[in-house]
């Protein structure tokens, strides 16, 4: 009979959360009223809470409700991104997002993962990075350790399981690139 | 180096929202209480509710909970038609819905884009059309500017790039035409 | 001119929702407040509750925030199960959990279909089963009638439309093995 996987054995290891259960405890109730169940946006007051919690947010964020954002304390956003409904920044690994990204509504960046070669069902996480001019369309997953090129497009409802590439847009279930992105010279 | 995008440059050009804040953020905090957070399904209550911001709703059409309208005023519904539970009708440009439609449960439909060749980024939208008796399943999405054609078939978890057409049955990422759906005379 | 569908000849034929409209409305209030609104997982609680209504849960269930359970009247699940953030059990049919399953965030098991070749779109509910130390990913999707066999894996993103084989690893839209799963010796 070939291994199991036995869960009450499973641990997280190495795993730090990056703050006390306090500090987290606070951050889900602040969660759930500020970015889950408030109906506008409150763009500016979010991001004063997130930094309050340990993130880096650069100015003239955007971030729409329903906004899932797992651990403030491992993000990092720079200046003029928007984070559409709904989206979900899983990261159990540090998120870090450049200048002028779109993540789009029901994205999910997902940092979580599991070693599924073990009987202990491992945690892995692996850092994601979107850089600067970046695109993650509706509905779109980019999965752990991947790194969004700059000025890369996933389109909607596309799954990232691979780096995607500079100035390429990707497309289908998994990604693969579909033409260049040439903008144009304004 | 290739030109890059600017979000500050950004503008929604001459997209007009169809309402006045004061409408809007009515609707905000009403879609919130009675679309999102009902746990039954009211729907009548919700048609009615439609109806007063400006939407054209037929008869016994069925509303589940957590159904997200983001603009009622740019809504069109026939008779008989079923909206799932956690269904997004991301309405920017118009959304019209045929009679006998079913839009299953998660699915998104999506009239938003943007204009990824150009480095502000301009907001693009499209309508989207489901034309009588067809079938939008489970956590399917539907993308900016597609028409759904009479009786054809989005299946779970697929992805519409590209119109489909009236009585066939679409699967994939990017779905692609699997069979003509045949239905038996009753 | 073809047959059409007309949903105003609907009805659910057979269908048994396995319990009263009192013991459905308290099950929707308890699961908007403690399951959806609840920013922390209470376990114990939710598992209690879930066996108050019916269900068949073992010991060291976690159900993290958000979990989606229709009718916990048609729910099995084994010892050391996860169930993750925002993941959905629509059991309109039983869903069948075995033990060390992992349901990771935002999956969705669906076992509700309908019948598209009748013009009355007669509602089809088939089981789904989930054998002990599967795996089901993040944003996966379990269509009706599905049995993940044991160890199997549905990477993140992907959409089982056919059986899965005990210790394969599923990928895609729709889902095709894409290798073993080879767990090592402990």
């Amino acid at each position: 009979m070939p291994p199991q996987v036995d869960l009450s054995r499973f641990s997280t290891g190495q795993f730090d959360r990056g703050a006390g259960p306090l500090k987290e405890g606070v951050w889900l109730l602040v969660s759930r009223l500020l970015f889950q169940l408030c109906p506008v946006s409150l763009s500016a007051i979010k991001c004063a809470v997130l930094r309050c919690f340990g993130a880096s947010v650069g100015h003239a964020v955007v971030i729409k409700p329903g906004v899932k954002i797992t651990f403030p304390w491992k993000l990092t956003i720079g200046n003029h991104v928007w984070l559409g409904e709904e989206c979900w920044l899983l990261n159990l690994a540090p998120i870090t997002i450049g200048d002028n990204v779109c993540i789009s509504q029901r994205a999910f960046l997902c940092t979580g993962n599991h070693d599924y070669k073990s009987p202990t069902f491992d945690l892995i996480t692996k850092t994601i990075r979107v850089e600067q001019g970046a695109w993650v369309g509706a509905g779109g997953f980019v999965g752990p350790g991947i790194s969004v090129g700059s000025h890369a497009v996933l389109t909607a409802g596309s799954v990232a399981t691979k780096d995607l590439k500079a100035y390429w847009i990707y497309q289908g279930n998994p990604a693969v690139p579909v033409k260049e992105r040439v903008i144009a010279r304004s």
